[in-house]
């Protein structure tokens, strides 16, 4: 019998068997998808409206019990731990497209819709929804990480695709951010508030997103280059010239004999580009010459083109087996995933420095990035029973992060902080700023009940 | 001798002749370009710094002395109206632009500098800073109240263009909410809580500004309709197509009339479309015929093109025009300004309903807007000594706003909600929001010093 056995009775009172405390159900529910340990919820809530949403929220408020609001669990920063035990409230089961407007060119959606399923929902009105983190995650908890993904340097994060959003606030109460107006100057944003908050101020409960129109023309492509230095020069330049890439995306060396192990490819191995040009076919075939040229300049091959829609869905689908390609170099490892994001201006010397640095460590780290955005991963490989060897990949990790945050970046730029990066912020941010968001947490989660011990130093 | 001598006694001991109590200096302060009423501070003080402003309101913190930030007083909704009095700070000489830097598109500015200055100071290096509000407006007051203008179709809103910013909170203390990153998921988006908090939960005091590409070549135009429905539904349509127009704005006939008085220009007396194409040439070719097809086929008659730059200015400047223009059509009368965006789907239904309750009026109402936004104006004219004038032009202006709000809308696409807003916030937003609001504001500003008496009902 824990201290929560009065709030799991009270849940079970009103939704029966959609209450869970089976050991596979909350072990499952106690992590996310990366080397932070486990922390297990005391029980699982399956909720399928907004309504058993604030309704549970108002039991657990009223039993002072912490709540962690789930989705997919593919997060990667520990956001889904129970560092506190309390009620896991899982809304994967609220997969409702509620409406597409495609004259409105935007859609709303329950949280436990993914952007799988709303794409394949979708296509036949020529609209997509461009924001791709790797993982299947779900919109509600894409919306809570501020996600990104291959698309944003063309169509923007999270931040830029809800137009506002309805949530759970800690209290029970329904918070409706916003209508569906494409701009609107009513108030405080609280729709930017609430995506990247990770579940602390409240639960999301329904999306209003945008969606884009698919183009006309798409064309991908790889290119290879005798340097990192070299092909990351070739992104800068291209966003100069002020090419609107769809996707420009970098891989190292290790990176790309990697994803050569587990897809059978056979990129030269050497840092290289995946490369996608959108819009209307006159306009992208003046881009593609503008980019072909920068590349050549800077000592890249021939640009290798996927010509059909099957060759071009094959490219991605390497540049997305990032993470289980990586774990053919250096099977049984664990991964520790970075994510620093700085100024354009500073990208050769941040990816030049971290290079260095893993010459000095024997721990294989590929690094793949989302470089149009000045963001990049190490995926960084060691073996969970060595000590020295989990050391050596924080430190790796921390030294990357400062680094970053030096160079007037930031540690995470689509990953979120979780439990991961929570000793950066001060840094990164200064007192004042952490000092503001405690006093928004304080005012809108008095009992601290929602996602405590996540995002605050 | 008021209850404020105290603080501004404090103020001229640290900063001398740049506090003032001249009536003129305090009238000037007391309003923006609005019909709101005049109300006035009980000085002014003119900072030089992010120092000095920190200083200033840490002195009118320990006097609970209200705060008006001010920049160039363009504001049309009362935000710098001083209804509790108190002290006036302005920061319009503030103009440092502090770094622009092509490589990362990006530049740091004082709140002081206007949009003109910063596009005089970076047209060189073949950069802009596309965001345009109609007034010369400062950038402290442009972020302050989430300014749009007619590029956010393209390029979005201030939501959009600043990367992170600087303030000094209510107790003095100064924020720095993020660092230069393109994206960055560290924490709670302070940045988007200060953009369009009006002042009211600190003074900005630096930004960092996105800034766009030149583009190769821009092409405008203007296009005359039949009706204004054959006008929108070309928008709508040229949306859908997936055409990347950097403006395209609609005017009704009663705008055109006045547009052609003070521009002595001869625009058919109808409804027409402003148009700009920007891009690489080829792709401009194909999107112009693209528009061109849509146009004619709802009536629209031949595109007038600006073919040379001053052409172009020309015709944008004729755009821009639009309030000094529709003075002419009453002379003496005072313009309210209505700022509605809907869902593009409603927005025919809109404008139609709008137009109808015109004709029940005497009041011109000329109508222009950002359409591809979903964004219109009414400037209702109306004789400021005739109370009945004003009732009437106040009815057209909230039944409109009661209008967008039911089509799912806004009553404020760009202009604020300041004082002339506030009595739509709990019906656009719901119970739940303005709550979450007023927690916020209570917890960063528990004196309520910041501009208070704005923004929340």
């Amino acid at each position: 019998m824990t201290k929560r056995a009065p709030t799991i009775e009270a849940l079970t009172a009103l939704f029966g068997d959609r209450i869970s405390t089976a050991a596979a159900i909350r072990d499952q529910h106690g992590h996310g998808e990366s080397w932070h340990p486990t922390a297990l919820p005391d029980a699982v809530f399956f909720a399928l409206s907004e309504d058993e949403v604030a309704r549970a929220v108002r039991i657990c408020a009223d039993h002072a019990t912490p709540i962690v609001p789930f989705g997919a669990g593919t997060s990667v920063e520990g956001q889904v731990q129970a560092v506190n035990g309390g009620i896991s409230i899982d809304v994967s089961r609220m997969k409702r497209i509620i409406a597409v407007r495609a004259e409105d060119m935007d859609c709303t959606v329950e949280p436990g819709v993914t952007r799988v399923e709303l794409n394949d929902y979708i296509r036949d009105l020529g609209l997509f929804f461009p924001v791709d983190p790797a993982g299947e995650a779900t919109f509600g908890g894409m919306a809570s990480t501020r996600a990104s993904g291959t698309n944003a340097v063309r169509y923007g994060t999270m931040k830029d695709m809800v137009l506002s959003l309805r949530a759970v606030l800690p209290d029970g109460s329904v918070l409706r951010t916003g209508q569906r107006a494409k701009k609107s100057s009513a108030g405080y944003d609280l729709t930017r508030l609430m995506i990247g908050a990770e579940g602390t101020l409240g639960i999301i409960t329904e999306l209003n997103l945008k969606l884009a129109g698919i183009p006309q023309q798409v064309s991908a492509a790889t290119c290879s280059f005798p340097d990192l230095r070299s092909a990351v020069r070739t992104v800068v330049e291209t966003l100069q010239c002020g090419v609107a890439m769809s996707r420009i995306e970098v891989a190292d060396e290790v990176q790309v004999k990697a994803f050569n192990l587990y897809n059978k490819t056979s990129f030269p191995e050497q840092p290289m580009l995946f490369l996608e040009f959108a819009g209307n076919p006159k306009g992208v075939a003046a881009e593609i010459e503008i980019v072909h040229d920068l590349a050549l300049g800077n000592g890249g091959g021939d640009f290798q083109w996927a010509n059909t829609e099957e060759e071009r869905r094959a490219l991605w689908r390497a540049r997305y087996s990032a993470v289980a390609s990586n774990k053919m170099l250096k099977p049984g490892a664990m991964g520790m995933s970075t994510d620093v994001c700085v100024p354009i201006s500073r990208l050769v010397e941040c990816i030049e420095a971290t290079k260095q640095d893993l010459l000095r460590s024997s721990l294989p780290a590929p690094l793949v990035g989302h470089v149009g955005d000045g963001n990049f991963h190490l995926y960084i490989l060691f073996d969970p029973n060595d000590p020295a060897e989990m050391r050596e990949a924080e430190r790796i990790s921390e030294e990357l992060a400062e680094r970053a945050i030096a160079m007037e970046g930031t540690c995470t730029g689509e990953h979120g902080i979780g439990l991961g990066k929570r000793k950066f912020m001060n840094r990164e941010l200064g007192n004042p700023a952490i000092a503001a968001m405690r006093a928004i947490k304080a005012a809108l989660d008095p009992q601290n009940i929602m996602n405590p011990g996540k995002m605050l130093p």
